[in-house]
């Protein structure tokens, strides 16, 4: 029986349970198998794996094709379009970023800390792999190509759930990843995609399988996140939102402030890490807040401002108290002048995600307050807020980044993605 | 109202949920104080709750001395009797436990990390608390003292739930650490007792109180852990069961394996790094399995072999498939003569929990791939499966041991009851 008919029993018979149940079995099988893989293994298996991308970017763009041939028979928004679509340079760069991934040093068996015991022991906390990740995600079809590389770098099995959008683009990209660890006798198992367009499938997933899911990442907008966050019985590396902050202090450089800000908000707005906030602090709104306001308005961003702000210009919108907590994920900034650095922090401790959030200043006492007390994963001093991005923090890729405080915080890359355990060397000793 | 009559109100009315809600917003509010609280502080309200505890000894043992009266209205037994009482020699080393925990040097703002970008951007990865950390344990009531001790030394706020039966005693205790917080003016509510012996407050906690729990470490029996493992919807750092292997290798000299698996064994039975059972090499099995046996017999332990072990001596008890799967936490061991390494790994991954494991051979080939291919929180080369232990690790004081892969693994002293985050310090960069 071929798969599609496969499927097609399953969803007739309504056995997702079981489907999702058998593929958390063979993933943790294979997470085995790949945990004891050697470090070339792996590399090699990838590197096929980008070259079976390359290879098949026919076959890619033809299931690609049907997927928005089946998408456009709906509403179909110029940004979705944008995001399922491929094409042969963006299926170049699909594979390109497989190949990144494959030469990123490998984690597993790293030694983390290693120290000496009065006794002679000699401890050493070494990584391995997490076990078997599960990841969610929507209409963008490269998510299979780099989620499915980067767990595998760290050992990992992983479970693929895209959108039933790019249901057939999925499939071809993840016949090439399938294509590159069987060339080196690795576990196809190891990297499986959910057969079934069934939404019941996702269910499943974040119950656990059993206990065989280990950690659940959600890619994709708010909706995604919020059910994954609230329906999962698993740990989940995620943000919700990024109501990022820039704070301009009092003792803060104009020039720079001025290019901090419009980077942090314009550069692109539609990211996680890019500004939804500016705060100005009252002791430099006389000289700063205008020539800010101004730049943002020229640069094409609307501002949405606190009374003091709407002063400085008549085209500042009113802000009300819901913008202060909404991520705008656009052009449109929510500007409040503030009571000193205490007023920041706690505006920002009221209304933030606890993702990135940057002050600007010359006087380094501010920075310190700022960078100790500002509860954030990422925390900035005279720098965009737009640098929130494993590549940037120098990780080579990343699956996402997490605001929760749980194992992974921050930018998720390939050795947030592995786990660790103790070796302990003796000569024979016993605990008296 | 006092406390007992508001306890009396809430019982009566059910309204556990109600208190548990506020007392979780309590808690989080006393993290965020605790977070920053400078070093020297927390350092001195523990010495503080310490010499509290030293000075309130007539009273924490006549609250001990109530529970005891209070539990002999039931069935009593010796082991149960033992871990609920206190004398003043307890009680004192109740106190010490917490100096000790005083003096650890403080995670909270260490740098875990530090790197150079090549646009300049210097990053840090430092240590802060993890927030909230609910501890639910039984009868013992030192557990109040230790786990309140280590969660604000890491910077955390903690709620504890002690067992119905050493109520009196908790609260006790728990008030002298209260005065140590509140002689530094830290908040009161960053150690919190649960005042009702009702158990829906448990099942309130594990449901993370609507966000507000961080972690849940359980600290008790298998029925306990086990339901916490079952119903929490947040993060749990446990274990269910030891089940932990020593492995007598072929190149494993007899003497020392002799030792270790004694150590392992026998040093005390009762504890989660006890070994259960032991594998002998069927190469070794000629020269090393009846020596081992022998001692063991003599020792004291009862010996559930298979037929090679019991061809050894009468004395051995036939070992049922079950008992490949039993903690026995007693003076009791299933031995096993095993076909190799590979076939010593295979037994140990079927049957084991992730838990602690030891090799005992000559052959460093072999350690290593023991060393690598045991996926357990800790393994061991020569060395017995007793030093699973966060004091033997040198962490100073210990929660607990995690089998999970997620954040904590292992004994989990003050540093895996923190969290991190991304300090960026900049010049003025913005991202291109």
């Amino acid at each position: 029986m071929n798969v599609s008919a496969k499927v097609e029993r399953i969803e007739a018979n309504g056995d997702v349970a079981h489907l999702m149940k058998e593929m958390g079995q063979r993933a943790r099988a294979a997470s085995r198998a790949l945990a004891l893989a050697e470090p070339v293994r792996k590399t090699a298996a990838l590197k096929a794996a980008a070259q079976a991308i390359r290879d098949n970017t026919s076959a890619i763009l033809q299931a690609n094709a049907e997927d928005i041939a089946a998408a456009s028979s709906g509403k179909l928004t110029d940004a979705f379009r944008d995001r399922l679509s491929l094409d042969a340079k963006r299926v170049a760069a699909m594979a390109d970023g497989v190949d990144v991934v494959a030469n990123l040093s490998d984690p597993v068996g790293s030694v983390m800390a290693a120290w000496d015991r009065p006794n002679g022991l000699k401890i050493e906390r070494v990584r391995t792999p997490l076990g078997v990740i599960a990841v969610i995600y929507e209409s963008r079809p490269n998510v299979t190509a780099d989620a499915g590389a980067l767990c595998v770098k760290a050992g990992n099995a992983v479970i693929l759930r895209g959108g039933s959008e790019s249901f057939h683009s999925s499939r071809a990209i993840h016949r090439a990843l399938v294509q590159g660890l069987e060339s080196q006798g690795l576990p196809a198992d190891a990297i499986q995609l959910v057969p079934t367009r069934d939404r019941a499938a996702v269910g499943e997933l974040l119950s656990g399988l059993g206990g065989t899911i280990d950690v659940v990442v959600p890619r994709g907008g708010k909706a995604l996140v919020g059910r994954v966050e609230a329906e999962a019985r698993v740990p989940v590396f995620a943000h919700l939102e990024g109501i990022c902050h820039v704070y301009v202090h009092a003792a803060a450089d104009l020039e720079m402030a001025k290019q901090i800000v419009l980077n942090a908000k314009m550069r692109r707005t539609g990211v996680c890490g890019a500004a939804e906030t500016l705060l100005v602090d009252r002791a430099a709104a006389a000289t700063h807040l205008k020539p800010l306001v101004d730049m943002l308005i020229e640069a094409g961003c609307e501002i949405r401002g606190d009374e003091t702000t709407r002063a400085t210009d008549k085209r500042v919108v009113a802000a009300t108290e819901q913008d202060w907590s909404t991520e705008y994920l656009d052009a449109i900034l929510s500007v409040k002048v503030v009571d000193g650095l205490q007023a920041a922090i706690d505006h920002i401790e009221r209304y933030g995600t606890h993702h990135t959030d940057s002050i600007v200043t010359n006087d380094t006492k501010a920075a310190e307050k700022f960078l100790s007390e500002v509860d954030s994963a990422i925390v900035l001093h005279n720098a965009s807020t737009q640098f929130a991005d494993g590549g940037e923090f120098g990780f080579g890729a990343e699956i996402g980044i997490a605001t929760g405080r749980l194992h992974a915080r921050g930018p998720v890359g390939v050795e947030q993605l592995t786990s660790f355990k103790y070796r302990v060397l003796g000569t024979g000793q016993t605990r008296p």
